[in-house]
């Protein structure tokens, strides 16, 4: 009996992770969606079931290295072969440097560049025997580049970007096809809603629509071997750049 | 009564120029395809009328503006609306700095960088005025670094990449979404056939295939303007980098 | 009574760190150099002393925040005024993705972006008032790309390249330079000469020279405020790139 | 007997390119300004003359092969050897992109890369037989990102840095010494004065003095070669970027 094709979503938040993990549950995978709180994940459990799709909640900690390894064994043991492996955890906080904690520094790095690491690495111990999946990390503008009190965040970022690039560079040729999609811009958030009212006013699709990037990343996942995409940028029409 | 929507392509060759040709006429774009010689174009026309598509072949020289232009003219006047234009002529050359001859140097920017400033430029002040539309640069790996040998090959398609970077931040805003795709690796041709066996033969997929490049050029024009791409690579999953 | 300018090195291992303390000394700051084992420094000292040069040695765990803040607050105290700091901790290690623990993730963090960023913090703390100084950061090929096998150590570096842009981009008005240097290239080292002996011994100055690093992190400190430099490259003339 | 030592500077105007003229010349080197017009070079020639230095005036244009094939051929015959090229012309124009004509896009490519080929090629061509040289190419923010209204000028800066890193890949083997310095800020000239005001008062070292600048082309071409830079960035302290 052929097993279920899952997709894994790291930090299913209320945005891109949600819109990632509706997306590919209307394609027919069966979604996995992950955060802290299992609870938080209700409504986007009622959202994918509402629409016919299948998807498991998972309440789970991605910085602890037991969790994120029995999640893992769960999922391929009592689910489906993992085919696709979404990591969205963000990390954005803004300190300048002399006030930024030694916690905080840790923390940041904790939530964007450990569990990444862990996540994906589990991910891949499950597909480099199959040969075969996709991996797609969500990455920012300070993915890219620092700025005045970004030393946490986009320290935090940097390293997922430099561990997806490592990771493309090994399991590419394993038929792993790993992606990095760097969101160059504000995404549609109640929080962007309350504290960047103007920029979220600034007219139609004037921030990014979690939906529209899920679609990108089911694009990516499209892609045929011989043309692969490690990297692509995403921003509204009208950002300045 | 509507106007046909046009796809024109500029440097129609037989690998990725043709194949986006076909892609877009596949999805009920009218065609234009264009190269030095119409005599070349046969093939491709036949093709995709034998698949049930609209094409125009154009022997044009997208070196000299006035063929620019009143190819342009011609389309927008009796074939319809340019909907997407995708620049994509080569200008590979290899020589030692001081084997690069000034007619060498010259003739390369003139087919990459003149002839892509030429055409992209009509192609917005047709798109402008409609306040939409999608333009496609086809880079390489010599896009974004030298190498020996590379002095006028390089040079022409860093400036490929400075003018698409320079029209996306201008034309963003405008509705116009401008993106630059960085070829990675030997794309399947005659070419690559004939002269890297060992490279041609290297196993499924081991180099890239047009259509499949030609796909994600359809990915791109599909994206929602919230989440616009500017830059992405592509690259055999097998590829070192 | 004019206090002492100080150099602070932070990593003075054998190589790099300890060219640079000696640099500097010689041109009449006092250099302070830290490994974790004080034992070690004991020939930088004594090369310094032979030369006529000012220096203190640190065992400090550049991880340990307690310690840290000690040390910076001893130099201040004790020593002089750091009107330099130079961070050169490395971190090479090399690991395909699925052979990566997380004690080797989090321990190349640790002593790359962790120790950085608490260094650097506490130095910014002695500069900042003063309204003076320089931060040198030492970065490597990984700092700008990933690797097979390199996601804990490009992670590592690519987070305090992360740390020393956010800290250009915010010291940098309050007259404090800060730069980061990508050594592109094996150092001459022990390590190297035994284990890449063919590279070793390519030629003349086929490695990079410490000495020849630390001459160019004297002339970044020398750089005029008009024209200060962030980031540099520097590799052997024969490096293959 | 021994024969001069010559720095030939290319677009020896009145900021940059005329400081690193006197600063070559200051450390005892025979300088070659050259510009278009050779009546402009006259103040240059007092200055340096003045401070004791050594300095040949040559009206060239160097968009024009045979020129600068004679030029390059008269210094070596007549002046010396030349150790030091700096290729110093700009290019900076502004026009939205349906507003750039075919001649303005032609000419900021012929005065930046194509002057910049055809003259460094000659200068390749004199320092390769001797086995020694350095070349140094002054790049622009554009050289690195393109903007609205900066086809052209983007465009030809781009280039330029193609040109210079094919060389340093090419020629640092050959012991020739290649760099590129992006200067990412105004340059303290009559026109930035004039048409930038706010930002020329801006305090004390916000713009580019032309002399730190060229301070920074010595420092390059004193680097031994066991750690060279490929390339750099200079901005003012207080520059936002």
């Amino acid at each position: 009996m052929a097993r279920d094709k899952v997709c894994v979503v790291i930090g299913a938040g209320d945005a891109t992770g949600g819109a990632i993990a509706r997306r590919f549950a209307r394609e027919g995978y069966t979604a996995v969606a992950t955060r802290r709180s299992a609870d938080k994940l209700k409504h986007l459990v009622a959202e994918i079931t509402r629409e016919g799709g299948k998807v498991h909640p998972f309440g789970s900690d991605a910085r602890d290295e037991e969790q994120v390894v029995k999640l893992f064994r769960e999922i391929e043991t009592e689910i489906g072969d993992i085919e696709v492996f979404a990591f969205n955890i963000g990390g954005n906080v803004r300190f300048d440097i002399r006030d930024t904690t030694a916690r905080v520094y840790r923390k940041v790095w904790e939530m964007t560049a450990f569990a990444g690491f862990l996540t994906a690495r589990e991910a891949a111990k499950a597909m480099v025997p199959r040969g075969r999946g996709t991996m797609l990390f969500t990455g920012a503008t300070a993915s890219l580049r620092g700025g005045r009190g970004f030393s946490a965040f986009a320290g935090g970022r940097h390293a997922v970007r430099a561990l997806a690039q490592s990771m493309a560079r090994e399991l590419g040729p394993q038929n792993i096809h790993v992606a990095h999609v760097v969101i160059d811009g504000a995404i549609d958030t109640e929080w962007i809603k309350s504290n960047f009212p103007e920029r979220y006013n600034a007219g139609p699709d004037a921030v990014l629509n979690p939906d529209d990037i899920a679609d990108v990343y089911w694009q990516i996942h499209q892609q045929k071997r011989s043309a692969w995409t490690f990297e692509m940028d995403l921003r509204p029409w009208k950002e300045t750049w």
